[in-house]
Parts: C-alpha cells; structure tokens; sequence
C-alpha cells in the first residue's frame, strides 16, 4: 500500500477479450500503475497475473454501482485505482455507471481525483476478428438485457436495424433467467431478414474455453448461448465461406473484382458512386420533373416523404474538387 | 529479407487509434514477426518506430483491393505479412476486403498461406474514451461514405437508428469533395431527435493533432469535420456534464443513485424490469383482455401490429431460476 498523500486516481481500464495478448500497453501499465484493483471476479481471474500484491476488490454482476463507488472511496483517501471491465470499458462498461456515481458525489473534472479511461478491443472486435470479417459494413450493439432497459425500447431497436439491414452483434443475449428475449430478437429478425442470414455464436472469445458456431437465422435459437456469448447477425449481403463469415465493403458495387479490379462503366476511382448522394439527387429530380410524386418517390427509396421533399428543395451543389490528400476510396 | 522457403502469413493487425501506447500486445508482435508490412502512407507513419529494417509497402487511400493483392503475393513468396488499418482491421478496415481478394485468387483456409486477424480498439472505442462515455447503451457505426454504398441505403440505416434512438458514431462524416452527406444526416437526425442532443466531434483521437468539440445536433455542421474525424451522436437520454459527454446505462430505471442505490418499489436486484420482456407481456395481455386492439396496442408501443399479434400469441413460461453464477445487474 502507497503512503502517499498525492490525490488519487480512477482508472478505467478496457482489458479486451481476456486474454493478455490482447491487451492494449496502456491498459497494462495502468493496472501496474495501481494500488487497488476493482472488478467483477470472473474479470479479475482474467488479470490474475498482472496483480499480484495489490489490494483487489471483487465484486458480483449486480454490484456496478458498488465498483464505482470503491473506486471512488479508494481514490478519495489517495489511492490509485484501476476499475477493470472486460473488452472496452466504454461500450457496456463501468465507464458510464462510473461517472454517474462521480457526478452524483459531486465530482467535477478539476476535482483532486483524476480519472482516465483507457479503451480497448470490444467483444464484437474480438469476436469478429475469429469469425471472418462481418464487421465490414455498418453495424449496430444492441443489449438484450431486459434489466435495466423496457423492452420496448429494446424490440423497436431490434425492428428497426433489421429493416435497415446492419450487422447487428447482440450483447448478454441470454441467461439462466432471460432466455424469451433472443426467441423475440429472431422473431423480429425474421421478419425483414432471410432465414438463411448468416448468424454466428462466439463464446468466450480469446479464453479457455473459446466456441465457435455458424448458423442461420432460422436455426440460432438451437445453438448453444449463455451470458459470455455474443451473436453476431449478418446483413442480407454477409456470406459464410469455407468457415469464414465475410460482409463485403461494397468494392463490387465500383469494381470488378474478377478483372483484375477495373472500375465498372459509369463510376470513377475516388468519386461518389453514380448512386452516391449528388447522382441519386440528380436522378430524384429527373424523376419528379418527369411526373413521379413525392409519395412516389418515398415509397419506392424507401424514404419518409418529407425527407424526400426537403433534399429536393435544396440546389445540388457542385462536388468541390479535393487537395490530393482528401481522396477515398 | 527472411531465406526461409516456409508458407508465408498475412497477419491484419489493427493498430488502435494511433499512438503505440494504446495498440495490444498481440499488434506489437506481429508487425515485430513481419518480414513484409503493408499500409496506407498515413497509417505506416503511425508505426514508423516498429518497422525499421522492414521492406514497406506504402499505398493510397483509394487503394485497398491492391494493398491485399500485395499482401496476397508477398505471402506466396513465403513472406509473413503485416497489413495495417487504424483502429480496428474488422471495423471498415483491410479484414474484408482481404478475405474478398483472397477467396476470388481461390485462396481457401487449407491454403500453404495463413490468415491472422490481430483484434484493436477502433476509432469509436477510443473516441468514447476521450469524451467521456457515450457508448454505455446500444450503439450503431455508420459510414457517410458513398464511394461504395448508394446513398439510399445509407439516408435508411440513419432514418432507421435515430428513430430508435440508438446512438451513433458516424465514420468518413466529411471530406474535401463530400460535403453534403453530413448535412443530410443532420436532417435525417432532427426528424426524431431533439436540436440540443449532445454531439462530439474528435478529430485524431490519441494523435498529435488530436481535437475535440463539443456541439448540439443544431450546431454539428458548423464544426471543424474532416477525414479524420469522428462523430459521435447522442440518444436521447446523453447529456454533457463539466465537458463530459455521457449515456446513462439505465441504473436509474432500476435504483435511486440519489438514496444510496436502493432498489426502486417494484424492481429486484438480478431480476428483468417490471417493463421487461416478462412484465411487458403479462400488461400487454391484460390491455388485450381489457378490451385494447392489436392496432391500439402496436400504435401505443411504436411496433408492428404483426410482431404484438405474434408474441402475444405465445403464452408466457415462468422466469426459471437461474444458478448463482449466472446473475446480472
């Protein structure tokens, strides 16, 4: 223990998946950097090696707030504190319960204690980078975890981003207690999607017990899914090949990729697509001009109407030319 | 330059944001192990230090398909390979365009040529981190590029996701030719969201020039956003407190953070809300009986009268009760 009368620290430490290859040098330094450690137990067992010596505090599942709260107790009376959450401590971590109960205890940034959060690898990196590639193209994070959201909330945000076709990697998909809710996600799913929508169950990412398995939508309820599963739900593009779940970035939509990658007739390399925004604007006002309706138009893009009406109203500018560096792809 | 006449390896190694502190062990070794690393310019000036002695493969941004080619024919030589991307090389990274590449050459898991996917924080990771903690509840990335995906698809998944208030993190807001996109998304926003939802724009986060502003949805586009920014959009429950941009997990929903953490009448500790899915159903089956229409019932939870019809139609099982280890917040 430090005899130090320095003001203390909160660290908010990603670990990433769990195994400490993949954790960022930050991450380690800061766990070495601190005098007591905070977590749940099951992420504590993953740093077992990086903490011997230090004061720990173990937590259960339920006990976020409680974390928060010995984290800041211990950074109050000068300690350095490193608060572990496993994958990134931002995306359903203790980062937001932290400042929550920072700002509840009137904590501003100018206070003596100072807090860092330090990022690292998510479980749908982890788990995407052993699958293949399905994260290629927009994707969303969804908990269906019914214990602190409505489910409302939570199935019009299921509905929503299966119409509009993202990947989709579903976070505490199930449990000994909730196992209704990932029935209501495929039901949800189903109804926009295919059945044969590529879906893949990964289990323990990077552990000891890592698991792997590819379904269908039709089919994922059977797999095998528990709290340390995340599922990852393909869009109406994602392929499984040779094992290898891949969502293509759309290169095919510019390029010929079985010519040796030659730009298709009509598209230019480093430009919008012809269906980019200035070329489907110019093609919305041919249409209306030649007699199709703002009704028309909507439901046939697919787009409220009053949104079609006020993209038409504005001029299309001219695509300014771009500095050398500013290109894309 | 290696003599071995072994198969070679394309290791895709995702770099974190930029600076080597926050890349993971695992990144560090495998450009260490490579013979080859191949990049975009800016992302190999981000790694100079690691790369010495090394033959380097510099390409442009526009140049994605070649720079798997390069990494694809290298690796044939016998060469391990190094092919770096920003962030995260699944998260609009080199992960899918490689496996595109490499299944088309015919290239199959069986293959002399191994394929290693190194996992990193992505951009939205690390901007999160440097912000405060805005991605504690559900979250979508969408990119505003349209040099490969038709505008279409992109104005839906934005519709789609702000009327379901996830929040978003956009990728490729703006650049020097693409100018209008963000403007669009702006409109796309302020069809469901209030005009002061708290917006944060970072700009090369954990990089030299690394820049942070704070705006509303109102104010977004007057702020300074390029190629190399992020922006992040909160849901409806974000708030900015003392420069910190925050989403509150749902703590409140449950526990009174103001008395000390009690748990709230109505709600247990480990258990679903009183709104989750089994509460939801077993009021949704009263109002049924009471005499409300599937119509009504769908008006009032903003779902598909096809999707209450259907659940409703499922009777409810009991919560069975779960083993010690398997609780939740």
């Amino acid at each position: 223990m430090r005899t130090t009368q320095a003001a203390g620290k909160i660290m908010l430490v990603g670990i990433g998946p769990g195994s400490v290859g993949h954790m960022t040098q930050r991450a380690r330094e800061a766990i070495a950097e601190a005098d007591v450690v905070v977590g749940y137990v099951t992420y504590i067992k993953l740093v077992a090696d990086l903490i011997e010596g230090k004061e720990v505090v173990r937590k259960g599942m339920t006990e976020e707030l409680d974390r928060a709260v010995s984290a800041l107790e211990a950074a109050r009376a000068g300690k350095k504190v490193a608060l572990i959450s496993s994958g990134d401590a931002g995306v359903y971590g203790m980062a937001g319960p932290t400042y929550e109960v920072l700002f509840q205890a009137g904590w501003t940034p100018e206070d003596a204690v100072q807090v860092e959060i330090v990022p690292g690898a998510s479980a749908l990196n982890a788990c995407a980078a052993l699958v293949g590639a399905p994260l290629t193209h927009d994707f969303c994070a969804i908990s269906l975890s019914d214990l602190l959201t409505p489910w409302p909330v939570i199935a019009r945000r299921l509905d929503a981003v299966a119409m509009a076709d993202f990947v989709v990697a579903l976070y505490n998909p199930k449990s000994g207690r909730r196992t209704r809710q990932i029935v209501e996600a495929q039901r949800l799913f189903l109804r926009h999607r295919r059945a044969d929508t590529p879906v893949a169950i990964v289990k323990s990412a990077y552990r000891r017990r890592q698991h792997i398995e590819f379904r269908t939508l039709e089919t994922m309820c059977e797999a095998d899914i528990g709290m340390l599963s995340t599922v990852l739900i393909g869009n109406s593009h994602t392929f499984v090949r040779d094992g290898l779940m891949v969502t293509p970035r759309g290169y095919a939509n510019k390029y010929d990729i079985e010519q040796g990658g030659e730009t298709r007739e009509g598209e230019r390399p480093g430009r919008s697509l012809s269906t980019g925004l200035n070329g489907w604007l110019e093609n919305l006002l041919d249409d209306h001009a030649g007699g199709e309706s703002i009704e028309q138009l909507a439901a046939r893009h697919r787009l409220p109407a009053d949104y079609i009406a006020a993209t038409l109203a504005e001029p299309i500018e001219a695509q300014p030319e771009a500095a050398a560096e500013d290109t894309e792809t």
